[in-house]
């Protein structure tokens, strides 16, 4: 139901690729937490290092991720990363990414994180919090 | 059914971790990069520098990743990654990786990957090939 | 006495920061290498994945990197990385970078690389070769 | 003057490496992040991630670092890091390393970093603090 994507292109870059000519797949989880965040900052208009501050929250912890590797994209390749929210439950939400070369989507990922501050019993944990009506709203402007 | 497991102990270093003082998480599927080629090694014997041409083929390359983060690991924490082969089907093969905190499971993973040679017709590309059977037997050892 | 200077902006990512909050040291070389690339495109006019075919070498191998660390970039830091060559001699060269954020120079880097082929007598090993004037050229324009 | 010296080997892993085949150069500076950490726990006797506790300081921050590239490191090699402070001054040291693929070095890298703890002043800041007898003592043992 989220309709709020955030796009980002870049160029392939001579040390995200491996021996093989392609991009390390590692690499690829470190785009998506690109996206994460710049969809949240176009989402929400706060930049990424303010957000923990803006919303008293801690941080948005990822509990989940996956990609599915179609099409290997390798050095020099102008790549556009997509980002959406696919769902916003209680206090958690999915993201879903997509790199795409030119029209081909080479890879598909995905982020599951949690809305989460300090746990008011032991500061050195997380603890859930229900997202704000007020950030939902936002992704489906 | 397959139960070869490689193991490896390492330290958590500085430079896998991010501001929140956790490991940032595209370190674990470099791990888990790791963990297939000591399991390889472990099961057939050969560097993993060597496997290519042992069998020949051009690599394995990776098809899908995926990772769930049921606890944070720690700059300085001593963690063992357990690894071992799923699932072996006609060209491609699963494999599920685990990073032990102690006995804590702190972060579960997959990746499912190709027993892939250059593709004659087109020497830039990968195909897959059916993975020998001399090559499986040593997983059920 | 080169002249050419390449700039790029970019933003510093949560991926790129440490334990501490700032971007670990590493990440500046590869930030580094980057800049080489832009720059060569830049006075060259072709792109980095084509500059060995356009230029029949087989890449531009480091022999030296180094950096001083004045000031601390932070997730979110809107930077500036300049680069620009310092002096070319026979077959090799120095690059100098700057990271800065706003007008504070972060950090300070150099890179000394070689213009290389495969060596005739052995392709598995580089070779340095005589810069050709038309390339030095192009970074005095 | 200081004899102190620690090591470590470990094997190149193929993420490691880029499309050239040989380790990226921003993975040795990372290589000796680990270096300078070991040396300091070998010497002192405490875990890295209790030394800032240990010594009421919040880090080693590192002011330069530099490296030589004298032959390349490739997928599979088994390699030993050796890290040793060459100098100690008030506040500030300098870590010599190398990296060895059997009786070759590969790579020589140096680090300086400053003994530091919050400036009381302003605790989002570091301010030098002289290095206690008592450790520099550690290191001539």
């Amino acid at each position: 139901m989220a309709k709020f994507i955030s796009r980002r292109r870049f160029t392939i870059e001579w040390g995200h690729c491996d021996p093989a000519g392609i991009v390390f797949n590692s690499r690829f989880f470190e785009f998506f937490d690109w996206g994460t965040w710049i969809l949240f900052e176009a989402a929400l208009g706060v930049k990424p290092s303010d957000l923990a501050a803006a919303f008293g929250i801690a941080g948005l912890p990822l509990v989940d991720a996956g990609a599915r590797f179609l099409a290997p994209a390798r050095f020099g390749d102008m790549v556009e990363l997509t980002s959406h929210v696919r769902e916003f439950r209680r206090s958690s939400f999915d993201v879903e990414h997509r790199l795409l070369i030119g029209a081909v989507v080479a890879v598909e990922g995905h982020e599951t994180r949690v809305w989460a501050a300090r746990d008011p019993a032991d500061p050195s944990k997380m603890k859930s919090q229900p997202i704000p009506a007020e950030v939902t709203a936002r992704f489906h402007a």
